[in-house]
């Protein structure tokens, strides 16, 4: 329940910023301690691959991110580039001897893939237990039917950075913005399962502003950049903004932008997560912790 | 697009009724129609295995009703009546049985179980492709991530219903109240894949009855009783009535209600389900379209 409050233009105290890079910060240091403790116990050190296909330059910047993080926290990164030629077949084989490979406690494919290739079937190749995307059938089912298993890193990041910042959401009407398996179903989810009421909204929903207007959290994840405008907020609401897209200014500079008009709907909000430093950094941390959590399914047989 | 109009004490044209009834006698035709061409193609005719474990007087009804129902259609019927005393491991033993049982394509675990049976344990020992109630990791997966699988029989046959009277459902407003694995939550995945907006309340929500006034599409799934009142419902709604109690009438008879108050609800109401002969029986005849499709794909190889 801390973070700085922001001023506005109107005089009213505007909302509260929630820090999720700072958030982020402490998760992956608890993570770090844990794992040293995992060590201590096992003498086993979780590891997690990585697998990109092909070269589109956003996805190894994310995947370099992600094997550094993962270093930092003291687990093993395994990074497998593959050229954008690779079979479907040779992908499949990769995952079948990571399936089976002891070190390995984590499998995370880098998506898109390139053309050709399948995502639902290199996606559900991998074992349940190593799925640290969350996004194979088997976890996305235990995540509907609310039982234990591996959440999707964004949803999970948006998920503890509510808890933390709001606390209790029994009874609080929720809309989710934005319908994919990526995001924006897997956060219905979870909010359904924290007592929330929850709205979906998407691109064939007929008046988003209206339904946000009544909702006291709003997650966004479109990809629009600055969708949600200020008159679309109610006052105190929580904004919680997964978007970030990066927009060219004058001069040859560029700014990052989320699905949120900043300026806009900080004045109204109760908390509102910045773009850049707010939801971002938390999908990674939550990658450490779901890898941490498989390696401790995997070695200590915890439920998954 | 059809149904008779109900008339009411204020002059309005009031609901069509939904004919639930004729709707799955007409779908449970068609699906006879199927399965002799499936014999006829393959030799083969699909059949359902139903376990029920104790004497749970409304579980014996409904097992009996879908046993006849099956055969009816010109399908196989197993019962497997089995003592309350049935170990977990017993019941195990048979669903691994019915799983590799060539006959056998379509197992069905009534519930609810005796207690010191795990029902998440034993609704997930059955393979996916034979699980008919839809109700497994697997299958509630796929519906989570919109790939095909099979679908719980009770929304799936809300939806049947839903699409022949009002087609496309497209950015409408769907609100669904009950959050529960068995309808709630996978009518919800229904009618998002649908195009509609989709609101899921319950339990902890502040004011069901003024969502309901927003909402083109209520569909009702509570077990409570005629909750939802007349002026919850904006005129021309669709009403889908999930629930179903008996309730005793002075000199000893009863009545089957709804979780709909239908003669306050039905004037208002474009489109209305009775209770019975609405929702009721597009259950059973849905279990029959799983039972079919589920032979479908083991037999022929086509995607689950």
């Amino acid at each position: 329940m801390t973070g700085p409050a922001l001023s506005d233009a109107h005089g009213s105290s505007g909302a509260r910023l929630i820090d999720g890079k700072g958030f982020a910060a402490r998760l992956t240091q608890d993570i770090a301690t844990e794992v040293s403790a995992f060590y201590d116990r096992h003498r086993i050190t979780p590891g997690l691959a990585v697998v990109l296909v092909g070269n589109d330059p956003a996805s190894e910047v994310y995947v370099r991110n992600k094997a550094l993080q993962t270093h930092r926290a003291g687990m093993r990164s395994f990074m497998h580039m593959l050229p954008a030629t690779t079979s479907q077949e040779e992908l499949l084989g990769l995952i079948a001897r990571l399936n089976v490979d002891p070190e390995i406690h984590g499998i995370l494919v880098q998506l898109p893939l390139p053309g050709g290739l399948d995502p639902v079937a290199v996606t559900n190749a991998i074992v349940p237990e190593k799925d640290v995307d969350g996004l194979g059938v088997v976890n996305a089912g235990r995540l509907a039917l609310g039982l234990p298993g591996i959440v999707p890193c964004t949803p999970l990041g948006c998920l503890l950075l509510l808890r933390h910042y709001v606390g209790d959401m029994r009874g609080q009407h929720a809309l989710v913005i934005g319908a994919s398996n990526l995001v924006g179903r897997p956060m219905a989810q979870l909010l359904l399962q924290e007592g929330c009421t929850v709205t979906v909204a998407h691109i064939d929903t007929r008046d988003t502003a209206a339904l946000a207007r009544q909702a006291d959290i709003v997650v966004v994840a479109t990809g629009v950049r600055e969708l949600v405008r200020g008159d679309w907020i109610r006052p105190g609401a929580t904004v919680i903004d997964v978007g970030i897209s990066r927009v060219s200014l004058p001069g040859g500079r560029t700014r990052l932008v989320g699905d949120v008009k900043f300026d806009e709907v900080a004045p109204h909000a109760g908390l509102i997560t910045p773009v850049p430093g707010g939801v971002g950094p938390m999908t990674i941390a939550c990658l450490l912790r779901n890898t941490l959590d498989a390696a401790r399914t995997i070695v200590e047989g915890r439920a998954p």
